[in-house]
C-alpha cells in the first residue's frame, strides 16, 4: 500500500526499482521522522488544525513508537514505501482517523527534508564528539613524545629534524581546521526546513516558527522554494565537512604506514593490531592504517559523487535526490569508524625513541650549521654556498642540538593554544541548545 | 579463524573494522574462486604438486561446491575471514590433508586478482547483453517511429525539425561506441593474473599457460608485479567501461523527463510505470526515468572514487584495495537494471505523433528556407541575412515538408548501418570462447 | 639563476618542465610576496637580525616594489625561477648586501605559504562582495515580483502555484548558506604560517606572534609540520567555499535556460545579451546562462582535482604542490565573471507576467482544491482521494486564488529576515580587521 | 565582426565573457578546420553547390592557408570570433564570392565537432607514439636489469624478492593495457561527424561517406543527432585514455620518489636531474618525478570535470561544450611532457645492485624457505607455522638464491611477449590508413 497510489498497479518490477534499498536506509530516520511529526502535530493544534485531545492522543503515540524505535522494535513492512508512510500507518492502526489528520500541511518532501536535517545533526554530532576524542589523544602524545625527535623530510628527501612532539600535534591542530568546515556544515543543517510542503509552501497558515523552536532550529529556511533546494546541498556540504576531517585521517594514515615500514621504522604497534600474510610468516601488516586511508579517501570521493547526482538539475524536487541517502548514510559510520580506530591504534602505538642516533640522518643538521654561521654575521647566501660545497666534499660536520624556540617549533609546541582553538570551535555547535529542545519535545 | 593468525589474538573490534562487510561481498565471488582452484589444482598436478588420486579428489569436492553455490547453499560462516578461506576449509574438512596442499603456489592476492578478473568478465557478458536487448529495441523504434517529426533543439533553444526515428537511433548508436569502452574493459580483465602470488612470482615451476587455456582467458598478465597492479587498475577500467553506458542511459532518462513535462508533452507512459504524489492528486511522474539518471550519474562517479583511492599508492597490494568490492560490485546489479528497466519504459512509450503542428514549432523551417534560397543561387550568408530580417520583421514564412536524404538524416537513418556496427564490436568479445573454457573446466 | 644552484647546471628540458608555467601563475602572488616580506624584515629587526638601517632601506624599497606591481610594471625575468627569487634579486641589485639578509629565518616553503594566504584572503573578499552585489538584486527581484506567479514543478511536473518572488528569494537564501562555506574557507585562510620554514620550523628566535599581528592574520597556524600541511588542504577548503556558490549560480542558470525555451517562455533577455546561429537566423541564445553553468561545474570539479593531486603523499612539502596553482587562480577570476555575469543578466530579465492564464496549468491548484476540503473538516487522505477522482474524471475544478501567508510562502517572502542571516554571516569575515593592518604596513 | 550578428551590438562584456580564451585554444584547431574545408568543398562540387572552377580557386587558397598555419604565419584577429570565421574571412577576403559558398551544407557545430575528431586523432598518434619510446625503453631497462634483485613489498611491508628487470618490465606491460583505453577513444574519435549540421542533417543533398573517405575517417557517425551527441562524450573518452597512461606514470614517480628516499635508496639520478633546496644544501629533490605524478594525477581528474559539465544536459548542442577545450588541450601537451620526461629520468637512472646485502631484507627469503619445506613433502599450512616460529624465535635462516621460472616472474620476464602484446594493440590503430588519405587531400 503506498499512500498517494491511484486505481491502477504500478508494476512489480517498478516499485522493486523505484524503492530499492530505500527501506533499509529509512530505518536510519524513524527516531527523527517521529520527532518531526512530534513538532509538526503540536503546531497543527496551535493553529486549530488539531484538537487539544488528538494532539494528546497523537503525541502519547508518537512517543510511545519513539520508545519502540530506540529499542529496536521497529521495521517498515514490505508493502510499506516508506518510514514516514510506515509511522503514520501504525499510528492510524492504533488511534484511528486522528492519525490521517497528521499529514496536513506538509508533504512527503518537507518531512524527508527535516528528518534529513535532524538525522544530519545528529550525526554531526557524533562525529565531531570522536573527532574530539581522537583530538585529545594527539595533544597528549604530542606532549609525552615532545623530546623525541625524528627526521622532517620535504620531496619525501630527508631535511630537517622535526619530532613526534611535533607530529602528532600537527594533527591535532588539523582537526582544528576540519572542524570549521563541519561547523558550516553544522550551521547548513541547523536551520528549519519543515513548513516548505512540495517545495512551494501551503494555503494551510503554518506557524514555522513554533516547529524551528520545537525542533531547537537555530533559525528557519525560509524561502520554501529554497528548503527544498537544500535538498542534495545539505548532503553535499556535510560531505565535504566530513571529508576534511577524512583527509587528516587518510594523510596520518599514509604516515604511519610509511613510517611502519621497514626501511623508516620509526614506529610499530603490538601484534593484535597488526595481521599476517596467508604466505609470509613474518609479516605485520598496517591493515588497519590501510582500511582508515582507503575509507577516508572514499569519503574524500563523496562530495562529488553528490555533484555528479545533481548537478544540472533544474529548480523543484527530483527523485534523484532519494539516491544520495546510499553512500552518505553509511559514511557516518564509516568516519565514526575510522576516528576510534585511529584512537585505538595510536593509543598502542611504540615509538623509536632513537631514530637520528643513525649517521644517514647528518644531514637533517645542514641548515642548523648554516643557520649558525648567519647568526655569526656571514650573510645567508654565503653560508648556503659555503655548506653545500661542505656536503659535496664530503668535510660536512653536523650540530646535532636542537634550539628550536619559537611558537610552534620542536621546542615550543604551544599546544594549549591549539587546544584554545579547539575548544572555540566547538563552542560554537552548540549542541546543548538542540538536546535541550529535543528533551522537552519528547517529555 | 583465519589462515595466517599468529598466537596473539587480534582485537575484535580490529577484525570488525578490517573485514568490513567483506564476507557479504565475497558471496559474488564464490563460484569464481571454485574455477580458479579448478584451474590451479589441475596445474600443480601438472607439475606434480598433487598426485592424480589427489587432483581427482580435489576436483570432485569443488565441483560439488560450484553446485551447492549454485543453488544458493553456500556461506561464509561468521568465523572464516573470507570466501577463500571458507572454500578451502570446507574442502579439508571433506577430503582432509589434500584440501590443504591446493594453496601451494598461489596466495590469497593472485587468489583474489583471477576471482575478480573471471567474476568481472561474467558481469561485463550480463551488462552486454542487456545492451545489446537495449539496442534491438531502440532501432525497432527509430523504424516504427521514423515518419514521426519532433523540434530539435540547440542551446534548449527551437532550432531545426527533427524526429522520433533520429532521437530512438541516436541513443541505439551510442550505446555502440560505449560498447567499445567496454570491450577495452573486457580485454583487460581477460588476461590471467594466476601464478603471480602475492605480486611478486614463486619459486614452484608453475605453468601459468595451462591455467591461462583452462580458465578461458586470452592471455597471460605476464609480469607478475604488473599482474599485482592489475587490482585497482582493472576495477577502475571496468568502472569507465560502465560510465559510459550509464552516460547514455542518463542522457535518454533526461530527455524523457523533458519531453515528458506538460510544457513539451512529447511523450508519455501508461500509468502503471508513473508514480503519483502524497499531497498532489493529478501527479503522473516519471520516476523510473529520474532513478536511471541518478543511477547512472552515480556510476559515473565510480571511476572517480577509484582513482582517488587508488592515487599515489606505491606499487605492491595494499589493503586499502579490498574497499573497491564496496560500491563496484552493486554497481553491476545497478547497470543491469538501469539497462532493463530503460528496456521496459520505452517498450510502453506513447509518442506524440502531432507535435509540429503547434504553431510555436514554425521557426524550425528557417533553415529549409535559407537553404532554399541557397539552391536557387542566393550566397548562404544573403539567404541567412534575408531570412533573418523577415523573421525579425513577422514576414516569415515556413516550407514544412523535411526532405533530409542524407547518410544518417531523418529520411534516410541508416539503421542497418548501426546494427552492423553494433555487431561488429560485439563479434569481437569472443564470449564463446570463455563459455567453452569454463564449460569444460566444470565437466 | 636559481637561488639553489649548485656547480651543476639543470637540464634545460627539465626546467622548462619543472617550472612549468609557474612564472605568469606566480604574477598574481608579486604584492603578497611584497607584504610578506615587510612583516618578515620588521620582525627580523625586532630580534636582532637587522639592524634598523637595514630596515629602514628594505622597507622603503619593498614598498616600492610593491607600488610597481600596482602600477603594473613588475614581471618576471626569464630566467628567474619564481616571484620570491624575482623580488629578492630586484632588493639586491638596488639596495646591495642588506637584500640577502632578508630570507633569513624562512623558507621558500613559507613564503609561499604565507603568499597564499594573503592572495587567498583578497580574493575571498572581492567573491563575497560580488555575491553581496549579487544578494542584493535578487532580493530586490524577489521584491518587485512577488505578485507575479508562475508554476512550481516537482519530478520536472506541474505541480503547485509559485511565483518569481519565491525564484529569486530562494537563490538569495541560497547565498547564505554558500558564504557559510566560504567563511569556513576564509577562517582557515586566515591565520598566519610564517615561521614555519620548510615545514620543520627554524632555530633562529622568531616572533611569529609579531608577523601574525603585522599581516592582519586572525591567530597563527602554530605547529609548524600543520602549517606546512595546510598547503593543499587550504587550497582544497577554498575551492569548495567556491564550488558552493558555484553550485548556486549554476542551478540557477540551468533554471533560467529552461524558462527562456519557447515551450516554457517564462522569462526573456534583450537581444544584445543573446547570441544567434550560424545559419539558423530566428535564435536567440542563453550563451551567458549556459557559459555561466559551464563555468560553474567546472569549479564543483576543482576540489576533487585537488583531493586526487594531494590525497596519499605522507606530511611534508611535495612538489606535487606548485601545480595546484593552475585551475585554481584561474578560477577566482572565473567565479567572479559569473556573479558578475548573472547580476548583469538578471538586471535586463524580462518575466512573462500572465503564465498561468494558459489552461495547461490548471491543475498547480489540485492542492488548494484538496487543502480547503481539509480545512471544512474532511480527513487529508479521503480530501486527496476525491480530487484524484476528479482529475481523472475530467470534472476537475481550479480555484486560482493563492493564499499563502506562513513564513516563505508566496504571500509572506520574508525577505527581510534573509537580509538579516545574509548580513549576519557577512559580519563573521571582519574584512576590515585585515585591511586596517595591511594599510599600515604598507605605510 | 560575427557571422551571426544581427541588427543589435552585444553588449561588450558578454562578449568577452562568452569568447574567453576561445580564440587561444582554436588556434590548436585552425589546421583541421582547413583539412575539414578541403573535404567539405570537394563533397560540395560533387553534388553540384559548387563549380568544379570554384572548387579550384578555392582548394588552392584553402591549402595556402594550410601551409601559413603550418609556419606559423596565422592568427586569429581580435574581432573575429572563432578559428572558422577567421578561415572563411580570409577566404572570402582573397578569392571573393565563392568563400562564402562553403558554409553550405554544415553548420558550425558540425564543423567544429570534425575539426576535434581530426585533432584528436593527431594526439592521439602523438601520445602513442610517445609511449611506443618509453615502452622501449622500459622493456630494455628490464632486461638490462634482470639480474639486480629488490625487495617487494606488499602493505608497504618487506615481502618476497623482486628485481629491477620485474619492477620496470611491470610499467612497459601497464602501458600495453592503457593503450587498450586508447584504442577504444581512437575507434571512438575515428567517426565522421561532418554533414549533421546543427546536430540534426540537413535539407542538401550531402555525400557524408565521401567526406568520411576524404578525411581518412574509418566510418561515419551516422546518425546525425548522434553524431552531436559525440560532443563531450569524444572528449571524455579521450581523458580516460590518457588518465590510462597517466596512472601508470603517475604510479611509477611516486615508486621513484619512494626509491630515491634516502631510507630507501635503490635509485639514484645525476644532479642535473634533481634540484635543490632553497634552505637545505643537501638536497638532491626528485621534482621531475613528483611534477609528473602531480601532472598525471591532474590528467586522472579530467575525465570527472567533463562529467560534471556535461552531465543532465538533455540531448542537442549547449554552449557548455565550448569550454571543455581549457583543461583537454593543454592535457595534451601535459601528457606528452610527461612521456617524455618520464623516458629522460630512467635513460639517466642509477640502479643500486647490491640492496640486498642488507640484512634487514632477510625475511624476504621466508616463503622460499616454506616453499623449500613444501617441495619436500610437507603440506604448506605446517611449512608455513613452522617457519613462523622460527621467525619469533630468531632462529630463521634465509635461503638466499632465487630460482623463479615460471611465466613473468623474476628469473623468465618474457618480455618478448610483452613486446608482442604491445605491437599487436599498435597495429590496431592504424595510423598509416589517415596518414594517407590526409596527405592526398593536401596534394
Amino acid at each position: 500500500m503506498k499512500l498517494w497510489q491511484k486505481e491502477t498497479e504500478v508494476e512489480q518490477s517498478v516499485e522493486k526499482f523505484t524503492v530499492g534499498n530505500d527501506r533499509a536506509l529509512d530505518i536510519f530516520l524513524a527516531p527523527f521522522d517521529v520527532l518531526g511529526s512530534l513538532a509538526h502535530t503540536q503546531m497543527l493544534e496551535s493553529i486549530g488544525l488539531l484538537t487539544k485531545d488528538e494532539l494528546a492522543v497523537i503525541q502519547e503515540e508518537l512517543k510511545k513508537i519513539y520508545r519502540e524505535i530506540e529499542t529496536g522494535g521497529f521495521t517498515i513492512d514490505e508493502h510499506v514505501e516508506d518510514v514516514h508512510s510506515q509511522i503514520e500507518l501504525l499510528l492510524t492502526q492504533r488511534i484511528g482517523d486522528a492519525g490521517k489528520k497528521i499529514h496536513s500541511g506538509r508533504s512527503r518532501n518537507d518531512q524527508v527534508l527535516v528528518d534529513l536535517k535532524l538525522y544530519f545533526r545528529n550525526e554531526i554530532k557524533q562525529i565531531v564528539e570522536n573527532t574530539k576524542f581522537l583530538f585529545e589523544l594527539l595533544i597528549e602524545l604530542s606532549n609525552q613524545y615532545r623530546e623525541v625527535l625524528m627526521p622532517g623530510y620535504t620531496h619525501l628527501q630527508i631535511a630537517m629534524p622535526s619530532s613526534f612532539g611535533l607530529w602528532f600535534g600537527a594533527y591535532a591542530e588539523s582537526l582544528v581546521d576540519d572542524l570549521e568546515l563541519m561547523l558550516a556544515a553544522w550551521k547548513i543543517c541547523n536551520k528549519n526546513p519543515l513548513g516548505s510542503a512540495a517545495g512551494y509552501g501551503s494555503s494551510f497558515p503554518l506557524n514555522r516558527t513554533l516547529t524551528t523552536e520545537l525542533l531547537g532550529f537555530e533559525t528557519l529556511n525560509y524561502n520554501v522554494v529554497y528548503a527544498q533546494m537544500g535538498r542534495g546541498k545539505t548532503e553535499r556540504v556535510l560531505a565535504q565537512g566530513m571529508s576534511a576531517i577524512a583527509a587528516s585521517l587518510a594523510k596520518m594514515a599514509m604516515d604511519a604506514c610509511l613510517y611502519m615500514n621497514q626501511n623508516f621504522g620509526f614506529i610499530s604497534f603490538p601484534d593484535k593490531l597488526t595481521t599476517g600474510s596467508s604466505i609470509m610468516p613474518h609479516k605485520k601488516n598496517p591493515d588497519v592504517f590501510e582500511l582508515i586511508r582507503a575509507r577516508c579517501n572514499k569519503i574524500q570521493a563523496l562530495p562529488n559523487e553528490i555533484a555528479l547526482m545533481t548537478t544540472n538539475l533544474p529548480s523543484g524536487y527530483h527523485r534523484d535526490l532519494q539516491l544520495l541517502k546510499e553512500n552518505l548514510f553509511p559514511a557516518f559510520q564509516s568516519i565514526n569508524d575510522c576516528l576510534q580506530m585511529m584512537h585505538l591504534m595510536l593509543s598502542n602505538i611504540k615509538v623509536n625513541t632513537n631514530i637520528l642516533e643513525n649517521p644517514k640522518y647528518n644531514y637533517l643538521f645542514s641548515v642548523e650549521v648554516v643557520n649558525h654561521e648567519v647568526l655569526q654575521g656571514v650573510p645567508f647566501r654565503e653560508a648556503y654556498k659555503n655548506i653545500g660545497l661542505a656536503i659535496e666534499k664530503g668535510t660536512f660536520k653536523p650540530i646535532k642540538e636542537v634550539k628550536h624556540t619559537h611558537e610552534g617549533s620542536i621546542g615550543n609546541l604551544q599546544n594549549k593554544e591549539i587546544k584554545n582553538l579547539f575548544d572555540k570551535v566547538l563552542g560554537e555547535f552548540g549542541f546543548h541548545k538542540v538536546d535541550r529542545a529535543l528533551k522537552e519535545l519528547l517529555q
